[in-house]
């Protein structure tokens, strides 16, 4: 029975012969498997102890709602200029910085057509009118008491990796595919309120609209409201953030981000489809024979190397686990298959954790880098059997006019100083 | 093909007639099923475009890192006032006014001896040593560069509902169970570690020792270093907030929380355990007989409601989804059943999406609210087939020394004015 001492120094109770044995043999691992995460060191570690360990830190609830250390200051929404217009534009989430398959709700991309509208959620109405036996107009406190479900999926702009079509422009992962976040979203099913409403024969299609200044609205197919979409109050537990549709949005699992109407205010039931400006004017594909695709709703299955990617560099040969993400708006993900020679050879990655329908699943598999050039490359197979393309099989099919639904391999050279940067192999 | 016309007033588009029919069905609704929420109105409903319709709003990253909208600053954590020494204390997670099974990192309860410790993530060390073959000595850096795996697990301290025992103190769902999350955790298999430094024939247990100021350190056996602890970096995504251990926690899935040692410095590989003053004169079970369950590590099936909860009103008769978590360190939620009489009578609440490991699992069950009186009860079953206890089984077993481990049947009344407030039934 050994009584533990208070404040120990760590250090202190190895004895002096083993630390040397230990920072020696820690100098001069290198190249085996795992211990090469164990780096040469000089040899100078500082073996007082550290202030933090010598006096009361910061009181509970020194935040009441709780923040990221200060040292995680990095770790933040990004944007790009040139935006056309007042309150339009996009943040990008940190993918190179996460680590899971949740997105904390701090980091989930942005995408406004008129800026962030600051609702009164207690004046908020949710009015739900057209082909229905009963029109509908419903508070907060009414959507709050219906039945509802908590869903863990992701949501993907379809201008997500938009920019890589032609170039590689992105020199990191989180301006090429953070346009995609994945969270847990509790709500009502829509199928629920407009069953509360009565849908006539007729209906077909449905107006959603947003109580921003842009009015974003989209149609959407009966059939969709019907299956699985959600009318979503709450994200990853707590209330919707402003930025994200506070106090109400809709939610399409596995369907372009841009349908899940943040600001929820209308839905109105139609026999068609409305040609509403975001169906037509924008989110539609121009093919190379000058038709569009129009509603083209579904997220192919896609996938990204999170780490390494261009934000970090390889500090010495040896072992890494190359870790990224995947997700299919078909299901869920059946396989993803990593490449560390621009697509010559695959190896299947693992599948971390319970694999979620329409959610992201982070991979992971073990690489040795020879301290050579590399080409890292990931491909994602879903339960449909579908293969992530490459981009010259999607050029091939879709031609250069679209901006949208780029679900291409994505392709990061490691360089032999461990640097790593976008290409097109 | 209908063009929409850019911020239409929604309630514009409903017909006179069937506005007016609306408001009066509403006002008429009362007690069927679902209709009954949607509340009786003044039909004074103000039909003007709201100002935050009008405008542009507020830009893209007005929030780098986003956060709560202000009309939801009152979900935070909240502590009791009492701590006896600065920086020791415990705040309390808001379970009335969370909607899933996620707790997001802002609101993840707090309990600390010394505060927290301000730590510089480049200068941490973790120190394993004692029975190994190899002593080591890693950065955060090192730890990162190991396989890594995320696992959704509740973490719930063991001191969670210890106040209610005798009698029914905390009126709020908050202070009775809120010593309890539950967060996708992203690090280290310690398994993966410990062969690393290769454990000797003769070692049986391991301490875990924070580098707060407290020195907080537990005993841990070495089969459950093996078979799932980990040493975790991340937190729902991102890197651990501070007061989660920032910048590195061990995590041992479905044990008291004080056993996940927070802001990890050491392990030290032994033969027997080391008796440390948290696993002596703290978490220790005082049974009637006067002798104390030690290393009473794994917790119990338990349930809660969170809403309807003493946060709540009701605000008239009719339709309410009766909504809590339940978890087990056991394994999985097999059953919830919840009873609306005291405990008279059961019925089996809907499991909401997928049932995980360890995990909290949000349970929903339909209720008719009758207006009378009411006693709400839940009661979880694990796939071992425990059944969660009513408080007077607990005591029988266990006595009223007891702070720890109470995991006892909830019971919330229901007024006919619709408060609701903690009782022992």
């Amino acid at each position: 029975m050994k009584q533990k001492t208070k404040l120990i120094n760590p250090l202190q109770e190895i004895p002096t012969t083993s630390r040397r044995q230990f920072l020696l043999c820690s100098a001069a691992l290198g190249g085996a498997a795992l211990t090469a995460a164990a780096p040469a060191r000089a040899g100078t570690e500082n073996l007082s102890i550290p202030a933090w360990s010598k006096r009361s830190g910061d009181p509970v609830l020194w935040h009441p709602y709780g923040q990221p250390s200060a040292q995680q200051s990095h770790v933040v929404r990004r944007t790009l200029p040139g935006a056309p217009v007042p309150g339009a534009g996009a943040s990008w989430t940190p993918l190179q910085n996460l680590h899971g398959n949740i997105t904390p709700n701090g980091l989930v991309f942005e995408r406004h057509h008129a800026g962030i509208p600051n609702i009164d959620a207690a004046l908020h109405r949710l009015v739900i009118h057209g082909l229905v036996k009963q029109p509908l107009l419903l508070t907060m406190d009414d959507l709050l008491r219906f039945p509802a479900v908590s869903r863990i999926h992701f949501l993907e702009c379809s201008g997500n990796t938009s920019r890589e079509w032609r170039a590689p422009v992105s020199n990191s992962v989180q301006f090429s595919h953070g346009l995609l976040s994945n969270c847990e979203w509790t709500g009502v099913r829509l199928s629920t309120v407009l069953d509360e409403a009565g849908v006539l024969p007729a209906a077909q299609w449905l107006l959603a609209e947003g109580a921003d200044a842009a009015g974003v609205s989209r149609s959407i197919p009966l059939a969709k409201a019907f299956e699985d979409a959600l009318l979503v109050y709450a994200q990853n537990g707590e209330m919707l953030r402003p930025e994200q549709g506070y106090p109400l949005r809709l939610l399409l699992p596995g369907w372009e981000g841009n349908m899940s109407i943040k600001w929820l205010r209308r839905l109105k039931v139609a026999d068609k489809p409305f040609f509403a400006r975001n169906e037509t004017s924008k989110y539609t594909d121009l093919l190379p024979d000058g038709t569009s695709r129009i509603f083209s709703f579904g997220m192919d299955a896609k996938s990204v190397i999170t780490y390494p990617s261009p934000d970090h560099k390889l500090r010495d040969k040896g072992f890494y686990e190359i870790s990224g993400l995947a997700w299919t708006g078909q299901g869920r993900i059946k396989r993803v298959d990593v490449s560390t020679d621009g697509g010559k050879s695959w190896r299947e990655a693992r599948l971390d954790g319970v694999v979620l329908d329409r959610a992201l699943t982070r991979f992971r598999i073990d690489w040795q880098w020879d301290g050579g050039p590399a080409t890292l490359q990931s491909r994602a197979i879903d339960e449909t059997g579908y293969v992530q393309p490459t981009l010259q099989q999607l050029i091939a099919k879709r031609g250069l006019n679209s901006a949208y639904h780029n679900n291409a391999i994505q392709s990061w050279a490691v360089a032999a100083d461990g640097s790593i940067k976008n290409v097109h192999v």
